[in-house]
């Protein structure tokens, strides 16, 4: 296994591309989907059960993490790996994004941000230095820099100011982070949905030079014509031998759109927070086993699925299990969806490989359209 | 594979028996902890983890499943081993203690109870002939005759009156049930704390006869004193050639109790519904995870448990998932509150079969007596 974190760029299609992430933990294969594990967990998921769906990597959150258990404490426990019982790799999220999403009152200035926990009301600082000494105690092996973005709509005068503020910090970050050998530190492109602001921030970044590099501020209220829009000429801006990642990204066909505009890696919590409200992803779309149309419906979610929830349970269970709330209907859900999107990505992968990439969307888009099985 | 129900003593060491319980779905070794399953699902349990703890049986809840989803609906996917994806043998109780303790208005005569659905109010009604109907509608392995129970302390002539409507109930339960090969009908004996209540109880069940039978009435709110106090002489009023049933039973120490007087079968909510509150059991008797001296502990709850919990996850990390309650946190220690119930019988067997027993309810007396680890 390598020492070093790598990234070799296998195949291409368009601007689509295949490859590989290498580094002490494993391999991440791309374009690579990452699941969700805000608290220490993928919610009603066992590890093994995470990695069986066909994740390489997961997420974990900054800064759900440093206020509970706190970064300390799992660092005393041997790392958020030991602590959550994965040893495959780790990216972590700078914590920026989720203070300004769910703390309470935030006092920012150059330095960083004080904030007062959701949980307790606690107060805490963020900064450059503190969210790379806070990734750096939970042994994360993908670290973000920290950043600033404001929700769209905003005014451009809002947004570049914001996104020059987030390039002094990433220059931070890279000072703070150091040299660590076999961990990686992405920077975060930011400038809405202005042109000339994302060419400003990517080559700010790139003058500081990164493992890899984020497109951050999309997924954030836009609409998928405007994120794709940035993405036509954001992933042009960015170095072709560094893997690129869109946070918080996203439905089916954002990231099938993503993938075929040159993204590498993406994340968002829809699959498992989806299943634990009974929404289920199928190549046939979407649908909410809560309905009373699946109540006596004997077949399984997706007939062709191979998971275990397909496997060994009727959509007529999905849906008692969810009425009755049983655990088991977010354990089985949230186990399809997670399939269901690394299926996608596998597909793509392959397809990417084999320069098939047009005709796979062109198939992913014509399933989708067929609609769910009609009811029995 | 045997095409009827049978039941073998195979050892003996005291009034303690060790047995193989066969049936057309598989073999139930004896004595026999079987996890609730109450709606069709053991909660925050997958059906191959529950087997994987080592249960050969579940038990399913009538009351519950005959509101939500119906038996009705069950009986049209294929009956409940097929609908909750369980293979293995399924005992179903009769639906009337739960009547009792959980539903709304109640009406009792002679024929049966009409009362009105604790989820949505709607009326139904049960009796002996319904019962088993649903029974076989679920298609249960191990049925359970249709009783009646006062919980305790109850006058002599409650209990007394309770008991033969029961025993009128238990003749109608017969032979509505009728000749069905590869299944079973377990009578119950009632009778509360009262010697010749129960002595009466059990000479009208024999005097009918059932595959097996089952001491009801106890884990009423009696106290673990007066419930062995029956046990102690109730067993022995029982055809030794059958099973031996205690409902609703219990923690550890009752299981033990209850074994060494002549019990070959029991069920509980305890270990499940325990494991989603924080409390776990182990050789050194329970403790709840919830507890700030578990914060910074690196050790499993048990380190001399082969449990998936407490090989893969510390205290630390079992106290953080339940103060952010994550479903994890029910998934991990509902699996290893399960694993240690049935390494548990496994013991009590296995000591039975070695002529062993007394020294191994030492041992587990002894344990117990320790507590928990000191803290670190």
């Amino acid at each position: 296994m390598t020492q070093r974190f790598d990234f070799d760029v296998t195949a291409r299609d368009g601007k689509a591309r295949g490859g590989v992430i290498s580094t002490p933990r494993g391999e991440v294969r791309t374009p690579a989907f990452m699941p969700v594990g805000t608290a220490a967990t993928v919610k009603a998921m066992l590890p093994g059960s995470v990695r069986a769906t066909g994740a390489d990597i997961l997420l974990g959150n900054t800064y759900h993490l440093m206020l509970r258990p706190t970064a300390e404490r799992i660092a005393g426990l041997g790392g958020l790996h030991r602590f959550m019982n994965w040893d495959h790799p780790i990216l972590t999220d700078s914590g920026g994004f989720q203070v300004m999403s769910l703390s309470g009152l935030r006092k920012m200035n150059e330095d960083g941000v004080t904030f007062k926990s959701h949980i307790d009301g606690s107060s805490h600082f963020l900064s450059p230095e503190r969210s790379m000494e806070i990734q750096r105690l939970l042994g994360s092996d993908i670290v973000m820099c920290f950043d600033e973005c404001p929700a769209l709509p905003a005014t451009e005068e809002r947004v570049a100011h914001s996104m020059r503020l987030s390039m002094r910090w990433a220059e931070r970050s890279r000072a703070a982070f150091g040299d660590r050998p076999g961990h990686a530190l992405f920077g975060i492109m930011q400038g809405g949905v202005t042109p000339e602001l994302r060419a400003e921030s990517a080559q700010k970044l790139c003058a500081t030079g990164f493992d890899g590099y984020a497109v951050g501020g999309l997924a954030v209220g836009e609409g998928q014509a405007a994120m794709f829009g940035v993405l036509d000429y954001a992933t042009d801006l960015l170095p072709a031998d560094k893997p690129r990642y869109l946070m918080g990204v996203g439905k089916p066909d954002d990231i099938v759109g993503a993938v075929e505009r040159g993204i590498d890696m993406m994340d968002c919590v829809l699959p498992s927070r989806s299943g634990r409200t009974g929404q289920a992803f199928t190549r046939r779309g979407v649908g909410n086993l809560k309905n009373a149309r699946h109540q006596s419906d004997p077949r399984p979610l997706d007939e062709a699925c191979s998971c275990p929830c397909c496997n060994g349970y009727s959509r007529a269970y999905l849906h008692h299990v969810l009425r009755a709330q049983e655990i088991i209907a977010s354990m089985l859900l949230t186990w399809h969806n997670l399939h269901y999107y690394q299926e996608l990505m596998a597909g793509l992968r392959g397809a990417i490989a084999a320069g098939g990439l047009a005709g796979f969307v062109a198939e992913f888009h014509a399933a989708r359209g067929q609609g769910d099985m009609e009811p029995v």
